[in-house]
């Protein structure tokens, strides 16, 4: 068969053949040989990152010297000092700060409250107020409960059955999924429109189950989003083992009366930043790859997971570049994000900043699901630069990174979609996540340094490889 | 084309090619209904595990209500009764204990030991005898620190620069290793043969370095194994905190002399058990499949992680087949081996037994590698037993396990590879084991209720296919 094609072949097909073959031939070479180099440079970025403490020092100093870091507050301002800092000694080209203005919202005292039972019972809730609510006013609150499990539910009991009364959401996170993320999204919506849901059939408060996979006594905040078409009114979480409690009661066909107090206040939105570090692009200066997480923190942990861990790994990516001497084509931003938790402002204003300068942004690569053992990378981008990027997957096979697919990248980045930015965000193993998420307990001690090391490491081989060929 | 093969085909021929299709076509549907029936009762079995605590509330009277269980000790035979029952309560046809002779060594009094610096400065060290190694006797040992990175380092001083001296085994875990493993293979050869190799050249006493992939306060304890041509020495372990401090002083050719004291000792071998709860198969009830961890635990911690969580995974497979009226085919053994940590008399005896009595093992699978979030298996199987598994490979895409590979299973199921079982390991991410692991640090509450329950599903998942469809 062979011969028979041969035989047949004028000189010039021979010769064409020969070129052509010559073509693959050195196709393959080139291919084998850009292969091993891409895989040398992120094992010389593995072998950086590894071997260092920086980051994890980064996120010490973030969560032990300054703490908590709701935005508007002062620790957010010293948070940001902090960062612009840590992004010089990284050895950034370029820190600067970018002025935004942001959502302010203070707890004020530490909320307290009570259940009772319809036979005397009285139970003491740990509680916390939704971020952004509204205070009880100085004599709290109280009303009888009535529990609800689905906007449905609520539906159906309507002004007649809420009337007067405070709604308590119990909906847990279903344990039974695998991805914690899928449960914080189904039973995340009664945080978020819960309250509005029930002010429209006059309830005066609200009680939401913590949105938390596990059962301890801390209540996990979050923000709350109110509809102005309806009255505010304070809403608060419990702790899921308070929750347990309370079905445990209502249950047993117990009528159960709370009261709670809250000292909440909305201000008016405050000057801050956005923390900016970048390292230029020998080849494509213009060409911007953002990688980033958020400053700011919720206000009862250190926000150590969420999201200390993917500020400091996005100083960290800069700092291994220009440790091991590795020089991005494009030009790489570090970008520390203010006001994810309770307004989105810093990240409406980097798109904003974007648009006004006319800037290109090819990629963006958000660490927003804590700094846990990384699984993957969620891809929000066109399906050819999703199979594109997709071609890179072995590269990262030896660093237990498996799983690309398609799926939501990070609200910080989320607005770039707009102006046609490829987007993606790294995903560590989910298990851990909700059970401190908002609380007290997003602590630094919960921070693995390996783990955290091993994210930026994935994070580092994907930003590098697409600094060094577009997507 | 296709036109022209059926016009030349004879009726003979068509009549064939029609019985051809129709079995090709039946193949189809019965490897999807295969496929299908696979992922649905996978699926049942992971409802099943992920909504129940009854695992975690197992692992939890191991840890908080028994305590340490090193082989011998009085707690050990509670761990033994106490499994035995969970056994029970979880469904098993059968229970029984299988008796055997274990290694009985104790630890005495907690350990003392300083450093001295040249100039003076005194440095109070944590530190922990080594399993099963002698005392210093009531005086202890006190004598000059000669510092070692490796055996070619110490052969190199020879008697004349060890002799009536300590000799300090200073190698860290490779923090630059992806999987924490394979630093502990190669640093683990100073615990486990470096106070024999030390003493052939007459030191007095060994120190090493915790076998800890952080540094922190916590001595890291384990097995060392005596070289009976060399005279037995103490040997200790200290934390990675003071090995820093001591390399700092070694560094700055500070000399150093190191005082301790420890009161261990040697027994004699101890009556124990291993714990068995069976399953009996439906079809094949002769070939046994073993699904086990290990019962015993070092004596410093809770033994949570090693191995807590692999017996109460073990007892949760036999627990959800029950509660879900899954049937295996093949008989499916949890089993709860005493004495893996000092001696590994319980597996020995195990395997004694499964010969004596000619029993068909065609399958084991072992967690011993911490209850974290699963990750993978390692197969140490035939090549065509691999390829037949891996088959399955895309049931396990639902949850979060993507890595099989070949590799060790573990210790207490090694020995039936003498009678030809095919054996598998849990790979859970490997990160945050060797913070804990032999040390204080390893506690009931460093394990995730979610990660713990995962790993179940993905182990009852390869047990339960096994016992569907052989090897």
């Amino acid at each position: 068969m062979i011969k028979g094609i041969w035989l047949s072949l004028s000189y010039f097909h021979y010769m064409k053949a020969l070129f052509i073959g010559f073509i693959i031939l050195s196709a393959c070479f080139s291919v084998s040989f850009a292969q091993d180099k891409d895989s040398v440079i992120i094992r010389k970025l593995a072998m950086e990152i590894m071997s260092h403490t920086y980051a994890y020092e980064n996120l010490r100093h973030l969560c032990k010297e300054i703490g908590p870091r709701l935005s508007g507050s002062a620790n957010s301002l010293k948070a940001v000092q902090a960062t612009a800092d840590m992004l010089k000694q990284a050895g950034a080209d370029t820190v600067y700060l970018q002025p935004c203005l942001v959502t302010h919202w203070e707890r004020g005292e530490k909320e307290t409250g009570y259940a009772e039972t319809g036979n005397g019972e009285k139970h003491v809730l740990k509680l916390c107020a939704l971020g952004n609510t509204i205070s009880t006013g100085e004599n709290g609150i109280k009303a009888a409960l009535v529990m609800v499990s689905s906007f449905e539910e609520l539906d159906r009991l309507g002004e007649k059955g809420i009337k007067g009364k405070m709604v308590y959401y119990n909906y847990p996170m279903n344990p039974t999924y695998v991805e914690t993320f899928k449960a914080y999204a189904e039973s995340g919506i009664f945080r978020r429109n819960g309250p509005s849901k029930a002010a429209k059939y006059g309830a005066v408060a609200v009680i939401i189950r913590s949105l938390a996979s596990n059962i301890d006594d801390y209540p996990h905040t979050g923000a709350t989003t109110y509809n102005d078409s309806f009255p505010k009114i304070p809403a608060i979480a419990i702790s899921t083992k308070d929750a347990e409690w309370l079905n445990f009661q209502l249950k047993a066909k117990q009528s159960v009366t709370v009261f709670f107090k809250t000292s909440c206040r909305m201000l008016d939105d405050a000057h801050s930043f956005n923390v900016i570090g970048e390292m230029r692009g020998t080849s494509f200066p213009a060409e911007i790859i953002t990688v980033g997480g958020h400053l700011d923190s919720w206000d009862l942990g250190e926000g150590a997971q969420d999201d200390g861990a993917g500020c400091v790994q996005s100083i960290e990516i800069i700092r291994a570049l220009k440790a091991t001497g590795i020089k991005p084509k494009r030009t790489i931003r570090a970008v520390m994000f203010m006001n994810e938790e309770n307004g989105g402002k810093g990240a409406k204003e980097y798109l904003l900043q974007a648009k006004k300068r006319n800037e290109q942004h090819v990629f963006a690569l958000e660490s927003d699901a804590g700094g846990f053992t990384p699984r993957g990378f969620n891809l929000d981008m066109k399906e050819e630069q999703r199979t594109r990027l997709e071609k890179w997957k072995y590269l990262f096979d030896d660093y237990a990174v498996y799983d690309f697919k398609a799926g939501g990248s990070g609200s910080d980045i989320g607005p770039l979609k707009e102006i046609g930015t490829a987007l993606a965000g790294l995903r560590p193993d989910s298990q851990r996540y909700f059970d401190l998420h908002h609380a007290a307990t997003d602590v630094f001690e919960t921070v693995s340094i390996r783990e955290l090391n091993l994210g930026t490491v994935n994070m580092a081989a994907l930003v590098w490889l697409v600094s060094e060929y577009g997507l």
